[in-house]
């Protein structure tokens, strides 16, 4: 049996201080968990005697705990700084990559207070533009867990209910305002039960790991339906993730506070521990950087966003998937949704050689992002992708 | 071995024109799928030779599609209606009932026009009740899976933030006013694929089944946090379903026009089946009929619920459950929700020799359902009820 050292440049966002994981299939293979170094997937079903990865999904590794997450990252370590069998290591390029993780409950919040605010002036321009209850909570609903799709998968544009503020009436056809919303998502490993709380600092016993979620969205459709229940078709047709799920334990030297919070929040939503995070995002149009959204301006932590979904005695799943809401800086290149970039498609971007204002069929979007890792070195979070298709015809 | 006939008095409304599925486990055995006959339920793992029936839920099973759906039911009646083994069968009063379904995506919906007209006038007592968008689409939105829960789970008191008019910030604790959403639900068998959409008229071809909803509400928390994403933790502690899942294709006697639909709903919301249900539910506080909503009132079809839900190209999966949201007729006494049978807190209802508002800890509300049969039979739901138990005590 043949080995090999895996070749890590020292820039590489993916060092043995990232290590994220992925779901991935060799050619003619069956899905299997990964971890990503450099620009190689290392089979962890081939690598570590744990049946946990031959499985589908990350589901069952996550589920194993905070102590079991610390002690499989060292075990990588070793691994892949020692020689490791040629067969259990596959190029990126060569292998397909899967949806890492079976959603449970999927919630996205609007944790961006730049965001809120820019929503609120383009669909409520009447009224304060942040509600009164935006600053004593992380605003938040459950999305559809089951449209949760990897990173690759086209989204088709969908159809629904449009009305424009000239018509007395909705009509039915494909989205005209079809948009992205650049986001983190967060994923539970370890479960609680109903009838408990997770407080604000036990957020890292419970969360495994961070992606790249697009929640598309088609505002025509939200700007109609959205009253009083919350968005629904107009979200519920897709939202995108990237396949490698970074850890947590990756992200210590990314960890910073958020930005002062005004009124205090109520004592479930504190604890001691910073959960802001320095992470650059960076979203791309057919292949133009349109907008570099800075994580580190959310309002609200993931931490607190947690704390609040259980305050009730909400259970949290393996596999909860639980969103930032777009990411939006106080720069007009930091928003993250193009209804904020053209104002409400009023003012078209330049792409390239072309201007947009919403998708078009066939664009591409491209959300990449990256935080700061120990000594200097870079953790990427590699990207989320997607091209849309034309709406589906219409039978009658 | 030992057979019986099972004894099915002439007005049981558990003959064999209804035939709920169930998921229960015999003293010492594990759960498996079950068939209530009369006050018995017949164990299919042991009757049938089909091994989705070992299953600990309904969803391999429902997946199997609507020919299959019928043929059982064929089977089923074979059965029954001959001798049987007498280990197959368990006296109701006997087993243990379990959550029927793995569910997928929870959807609630807001069909009701006395319902949305009430809350409207309780929640936004300046604007119109009605919101412009409601007689044109079924407004919904997604609730959390995770917290759907079996019939006589208690439900613990959940608490958050409560804003009251009075004061300026909101404060935290148990919620006082918390309330009963007397619903059906509704059970996706077979899925749909992402981009397809499910006409109106292939309702019954990808819907199994009917269970009694009970959407807990907790007022407070969902009046202050609910704009403008939707409710959130007002309403995702707690969900109860019935523990039969009553087969659709036991309701051909109940199936009705719904209401006038004015003004006509677009083409997407048409079709030629009439699926309003003719279905009376009562609702009982601590033993004491309060209320008895019609589900023969709803204004929206479950029809026209699964054909919006999916005319976006979102995904419909085998456990999927979707509920009506409230129902409650024209008439004080036909209001299935608390908060509109005593207007806000403002009327307190009688409940045998006291008086309620909201639920107190301690209390139990049952919500039982029937409808018509063929040749004068009733088709019976079963109930859905639990108990309200204290607020968990919060550690700082």
């Amino acid at each position: 049996m043949s080995t090999t050292v895996i070749d890590i440049p020292s820039d590489s966002p993916f060092g043995i201080e990232n290590l994220p994981y992925c779901v991935f299939s060799p050619v003619g293979h069956a899905p299997r968990v990964g971890v990503r170094v450099a620009d190689t997937v290392v089979d962890l079903a081939a690598t570590l005697l744990d049946p946990v990865f031959a499985e589908p999904t990350l589901n069952a590794f996550m589920a194993q705990g905070l102590p079991r997450w610390k002690e499989v990252r060292r075990q990588i370590v070793d691994l892949v700084t020692s020689d490791i069998s040629s067969t259990a290591i596959h190029p990126v390029s060569e292998v397909t990559l899967h949806l890492p993780i079976a959603v449970a409950d999927y919630v996205d919040f609007y944790a961006s207070e730049h965001h809120a605010t820019n929503l609120g002036r383009l669909f409520r321009p009447d009224d304060a533009p942040l509600m009164p209850n935006w600053k004593h909570l992380p605003v938040g609903y459950h999305g559809r867990s089951s449209t949760v799709v990897v990173s690759g998968t086209d989204v088709i544009r969908p159809c629904g209910q449009r009305k424009s503020p000239e018509n007395a009436d909705p009509d039915f056809g494909p989205s005209r305002r079809l948009d992205i919303e650049a986001e983190l998502g967060f994923v539970v490993g370890t479960a609680s039960r109903m009838g408990e709380r997770i407080d604000h600092d036990a957020f890292a016993e419970h969360v495994f790991g961070v992606v790249i979620v697009n929640d598309w969205s088609a505002r025509d459709l939200q700007s109609w339906e959205y009253v009083p229940l919350g968005p629904h078709l107009g979200k519920s047709f897709a939202t995108s993730i990237s396949p490698w799920v970074v850890p947590l334990l990756a992200l210590e030297a990314a960890r910073i506070d958020t930005p002062i919070q005004d009124p205090e929040p109520l004592p479930y939503l504190r604890g001691q521990q910073k959960w802001g995070l320095d992470v650059d995002l960076a979203v791309e149009w057919n292949g133009h950087v349109v907008s570099r959204p800075p994580y580190a301006q959310m309002y609200w932590s993931p931490a607190q966003m947690l704390a609040h979904t259980t305050v009730n005695g909400a259970a949290a799943s393996t596999g909860d998937l639980f969103a930032s809401g777009t990411i939006s800086g106080p720069d007009k290149n930091q928003r993250g949704a193009f209804i904020e970039l053209t104002w409400g498609g009023s003012e078209p971007v330049t792409v390239g050689s072309e201007t947009r204002t919403f998708l078009e069929d066939g664009d591409t979007v491209t959300i990449s992002a990256c935080a700061p890792g120990p000594g200097g070195t870079r953790i990427g979070f590699g990207d989320v992708h997607a091209r849309i298709l034309p709406a589906t015809p219409v039978r009658r």
